[in-house]
């Protein structure tokens, strides 16, 4: 099994979004990346980062910066393959920066969770911002929606982790020869969110989002799980990147 | 009857605390204060402000400044009275803004939402610093807790708010002979919360404080009411204050 990194470019926004109510008035600049994982059952793709010319129309005081390589087409060229190679799409949650490229994917199946799509269709209006990139609703879009934990594919399992969104999803992923990855997707921002047990200011359930932190902290330890996070720099810099990928 | 409004000084937060997600970096100073009810059927007070040598110690980052004058016991003279002269004292809710004074008040009872006193005393990690002053919870208070809405004494309307804290209740006065006043509390800190159908960043389900901004506003039309913020100076410098009174 191969587990590819995609770069998405990366975003700003304040330290007190991304620990809630720490800090406010310093600016971050924070990764989006996507996950693909060619697996025996055939290739998964996790996310789809953001769209740059949406952000630059709705969203610019977030001020993105994404390279031509770093759209989701091209990002997966440099692993090999094309958006119609992949059967099977899974969205943590429906946030722009999670979304941008789901319009590519015309052929396969969109998984989700069901309580996401409709929240991501009918939005509370303090979320208008987090789900302001509608075009993951495409006419050629074929969703699936679940509820619960699911092992998507054998060692590929989703754990409900909500609070970010109403229906947020983790994923922790089983090698046969190395240690397993859990990625927090955006129940973590960082590794301080993780320590802290402070969730982003971006939220719909914050008491949900505590229990969500403590869950993937669980998880982790009960499988001895490496634990990445979605949206710290640092961290990121550190992770391989496709055309490099996780092995075993 | 007459209503006091009674000043505890003033504190500092960051304006994307006052409006969610809005504006980091930006500090504001805003006003405390609670309101003593001179009623047909006695003495009501509604909040205690803050204590100084809590904030101070505690949250010092808030900059509280209180003038001698501006305790409750303090204010409470400048109306003709003692804390010993009040037989009901509500709690709005139990942040350490709201309840300062609370330990002054040894002889009548101390009304609350159930939720709010179950709250207080085992908060949620994120609501740390707004329930740490604990004074409240001394041995000579006497709880009553209530549920639901409830007309406390005549003209005088407890609604549930919930959003900011899950037992938090706004207060409806119905005068005589004036327009009623509706105190929302921190359902909405501002007027700009009201506009903007956005409440503070303090909060334990901004889904619940989303409609109750809605419900302020809606009671507001219904009884052709007043709004009272709680924590706009700019609206703050407009109203009376004691040992002036609205009275009708």
């Amino acid at each position: 099994m191969k587990v590819y990194l995609l770069n998405s470019g990366s975003l700003v926004i304040d330290r007190s979004n991304v620990l809630w109510n720490i800090d406010p008035g310093i600016p971050v600049r924070f990764p989006v990346y996507s996950i693909l994982i060619d697996h025996p059952d055939g290739l998964f793709l996790f996310d789809t980062g953001y769209d740059y010319e949406h952000v630059q129309r709705v969203l610019p005081f977030e001020e993105p910066i994404q390279q031509s390589n770093e759209t989701i087409p091209e990002q997966l060229k440099l692993c090999g393959y094309t958006p119609e190679d992949i059967p099977v799409l899974v969205n943590s949650h429906l946030h722009f920066d999670h979304v941008g490229g789901n319009r590519f994917f015309t052929k396969g199946k969109t998984v989700l969770h069901r309580k996401e799509l409709e929240q991501g269709r009918n939005p509370e209006p303090f979320e208008r911002y987090g789900y302001s990139d509608k075009q993951w609703d495409h006419a050629d879009a074929n969703f699936e929606t679940i509820e619960g934990d699911l092992e998507i594919a054998k060692g590929l399992h989703l754990y409900e982790t909500p609070g970010h969104t109403i229906g947020h999803y983790s994923l922790l992923v089983q090698f046969e020869n190395r240690q397993p990855i859990l990625f927090s997707f955006d129940a973590a921002y960082t590794h301080e969110n993780l320590e802290k047990e402070i969730q982003s200011s971006f939220h719909i359930d914050p008491v949900a989002g505590v229990r969500s932190i403590r869950r993937v902290k669980q998880l982790a330890q009960e499988h001895n799980a490496e634990i990445f996070v979605s949206h710290e720099m640092e961290a990121f810099q550190t992770y391989k990147k496709a055309p490099d990928c996780y092995e075993g």
